[in-house]
């Protein structure tokens, strides 16, 4: 936790891959590609970068939370997506904020936002900064706004309130996933929301954009955890009542669940809490392909059984991770409770996949979510992150999507997608790249499927590459059926996709809605709407 | 199936109480408030009902499809809530609808809403009538309506389309709960959506109110099966992505779920389906009072166990109900599944019953739900509605409620609700009542409590005995944190309460949606919010 956040990369400052690490990743793309020799460029160092002078001066009051260095607008310029490190590669910083102001509670969060009104400036919710879909990125072209401010809630971090009775929590928004954990620990509770930005990601952040998290089944996305929320907009505060269930009305939560920005900032929420597991059950198992694994887990899925995991890797996916050989399909299945043995229910769950030819890795192991394909899959992906900004600086395009689709269609789904994808990696660089799939949630209808692709470029052309690539899987997963995002959200990038997908009288509705709470149009312009 | 829908009363014509359970019914009253005789009115018949004449004329396409008859007329002027009865009772049919629609498909409930719209009449989708909150009442007064119509969609009743694969159905919203079971079981499916209603409701009034169904425990309400929806609009039709999952935006489903009526016309949904169960455990388990047994569900909610039913009936509503002697709280206990046998899911929810005290009523036998008191319990469950057109008769006001709130402050939340509403029944009648309670569903965070209460009231002041009887419930359980409704949906008669809970900026919200949908606002006025 020593370094601040980088202003380019994952994580914080002296974090990222060990040079074996990068070695052994450097070496796959080498044979993928065919490839002797990737020509690396670095990202401009920060005193390199250029930024225009402020346009807007915070008032005295918040001057002290405020600030105009260069760390912190180059820092808060960008998520983390491919486009983002694509752009900040060369060094192009047009849509810095501002200002960024990092308010040490709601009344100072309430200033902000008055501020920002008189300013008739953008006011962007920062999260961590870790949005994929350029979410984050203050960009005010076409809008009416005169300046943009990133907003960073860091230091509302505290967990406020614990009621252990009905297992929930008063929660700061601006808290990051470890150290929320770190304040549940010493109750005996957890929220268990472990995306993969689990590190760099905020509570607010995670319902802002609804969350993927650590839950295959069931619970698949931080909205069901959300008890009841505070918000601040620029009309004033909404706070949802605290309820266990409700059928008053539509659900005010799911308004501004999944609103990203556009409607307030989330100050607080009380989230529903679990007991640390205590008991687990689990394993890997071998498929011969990746629908033969899918099959089982529609039973599974479909047996009521609720597994916290239920993963599969597809073949070519299960070998880059180190999980499998290449040859066959590798479900990850795990099943945990605070409260009771899991025999009856892994077992079964076994029995669905011995049904479609499943074989245990280990068989006779109960327990090897930890340890063997399983251990070696969960490693890869919590180092993955930290690969990305050093791949680019070789013209490595790598980049990931995922979507959900009803399970009658999903075979040939994920055949036009990949093969569209594959088809437009060979176009935009000339050369074949490679597209592997998994299952990241499940449904009784339907999967997640969850598409990572990996394209050689050339630098210059990365972001009209990657541009590429990109459009013709959403295309591609747009016109079979699925949605644009499963997990990642909607931000600027998917603007396209998301505007055929969603009713375009339900956008009116958003629309009608975010007049009446932000009138000026300053909250985070440009995402899921035009204001 | 025979007769039509009563105009007076519950479910069709020739349907009731037998003689028999009615004088079981009432000797439960003569006991309780200690009187000897029923003085008993009756409402009027049909030809005596005065209803004003039409005031707008059908276009002649639409002639064929609507009726202006009388008993139409008086059949979609109330729903079922006691209010409903009282002044049915008396005769007053003020708020009559002018025309009562009955399109035969989406087309001609397209015509309707255009219709509805030039002749500047309010449109009041009426499901099957058996609202409790003031939903379908087609009331005018204070809007810039200048006639109401009642939309009745009984013949959209068809399972459209059956995907076996990802279990799921189109399903047309004005199909009846057997309808659609009827229509689903030769594939093996099941909406398994019971509640009380169920011969008597929509899947569009489900929809639209968020009926709670069968499911005690994680899919409490019809939300969760919602995979799309289909909605006529006075602004065009709005159709919703089929998708098992999704992180793109604000739910669109979400906003029309529980929008009443206020936003369009339910046609269509395709809903997640379940195959027809094959194991089933569960009994009735006795606990010395009810806030032991909700410690015990309290554990069981929060185990991961997830059973179908949790229902606790505290020791007098066990009486009322033929399920206890009223010596004890009973925990009516159910779990079904379609894949598996449930041992170890009983097994360890009974553990949880005898943490707490739980004895089960007949041990060693898994299977007692449809026997002994849960089969007691289920019965009084299925006959009540038509208890309550007797009881009204006799100027009994029996009357139900249901909330939620969080287990930490159940108890004491319990305890001032029934007091608020014990001491009302003594203020507005001159003597003691009765309130009892069950929960209906549970969570991990907290139950769903369902209050019923008695009164003894005299003819003439029903309406005002009862509404300061529920005016004093309302505001107890409101001031104690919990939600106006649960799945009985708030109508026009929780408006008072449901102002109180939800924000007041998410109020303007729906309202700015409502217009840009509605721009007339003649859709359900009243309902929800004031245009």
């Amino acid at each position: 936790m020593a370094g601040r956040l980088k202003h380019f990369g994952w994580g914080r400052e002296g974090e990222g891959l060990t040079a074996e690490e990068e070695k052994a990743a450097i070496e796959r793309y080498h044979r993928l590609f065919g490839v002797e020799h990737f020509a690396e460029i670095a990202p401009p160092a920060l005193p390199e970068i250029e930024l225009r002078p402020p346009r807007i001066t915070p008032p005295p009051t918040l001057t002290p939370h405020c600030s105009i260095e260069r760390y912190d607008r180059a820092a808060h310029t960008y998520g983390k997506s491919f486009a983002d490190y694509a752009r900040a590669l060369t060094g192009n910083y047009d849509n810095a904020p501002d200002v960024v102001a990092y308010p040490r509670n709601e009344a100072e969060v309430r200033a902000v936002v008055d501020w920002a009104g008189s300013a008739q400036a953008a006011l962007i919710p920062f999260g961590a900064g870790s949005s994929v879909v350029g979410g984050v990125e203050p960009k005010i072209d076409g809008t009416s706004c005169h300046a943009a401010i990133s907003l960073d809630l860091r230091h509302l971090d505290r967990v406020v309130e614990i009621d252990r009775t009905s297992r929930a929590a008063r929660i700061e928004a601006g808290v990051f996933g470890p150290a929320l954990e770190e304040q549940l620990r010493p109750h005996g509770l957890t929220l268990r929301h472990f995306p993969q930005s689990f590190e760099y990601s905020t509570l607010g952040g995670w319902i802002a954009t609804r969350s993927g998290g650590h839950f295959a089944s069931l619970y698949t996305h931080i909205d069901e955890f959300v008890e009841s929320l505070r918000i601040i907009t620029p009309r004033g505060v909404v706070e949802t009542r605290r309820l266990p269930g409700s059928g008053a009305g539509p659900s005010p939560d799911r308004l501004f669940i999944g609103s990203e920005g556009i409607l307030g900032v989330i100050t607080e929420a009380w989230m529903r809490l679990q007991d640390r597991p205590r008991f687990r059950a689990g394993g890997a198992i071998r498929f011969a392909d990746f629908f033969l694994a899918a099959r089982a887990v529609r039973a599974i899925a479909q047996a009521g059984l609720y597994p916290a995991n239920c993963r599969i890797l597809d073949p070519q996916e299960a070998q880059n991770t180190g999980a499998g050989d290449g040859t066959a399909a590798i479900l990850v299945l795990a099943f945990e409770s605070a409260d009771h043995p899991l025999d009856a229910w892994i077992g079964r769950a076994l029995e669905c996949c011995a049904d479609h030819g499943g074989t245990p890795e280990h068989p006779g192991k109960a327990d090897t979510h930890r340890e063997g394909a399983a251990g070696m899959w969960r490693t890869a992906f919590i180092r993955m992150p930290y690969a990305r900004e050093r791949l680019i600086r070789r013209a490595i395009i790598t980049d990931t999507f995922e979507t959900a689709i009803t399970w009658e269609r999903f075979e040939a789904f994920h055949d036009k997608v990949k093969a569209a994808t594959e088809a437009a990696i060979r176009e935009a660089t000339g050369r074949p790249g490679q597209v592997t799939c998994r299952f990241t949630h499940v449904y009784p209808d339907g999967p997640a499927p969850y598409f990572t692709f990996h394209a050689f470029g050339r630098h210059g052309d990365l972001l009209s590459q990657w541009r590429a690539i990109k459009s013709a899987a959403g295309d591609a997963l747009i016109a079979a059926g699925g949605t644009i995002t499963h997990h990642h959200a909607v931000g600027r990038d998917h603007r396209q996709w998301y505007d055929q997908q969603r009713p375009d009288l339900f956008a009116s509705a958003v629309r009608a809605a975010k007049r009446e709470i932000d009138p000026q149009g300053m909250l985070n312009p440009g995402v899921l709407i035009d204001p």
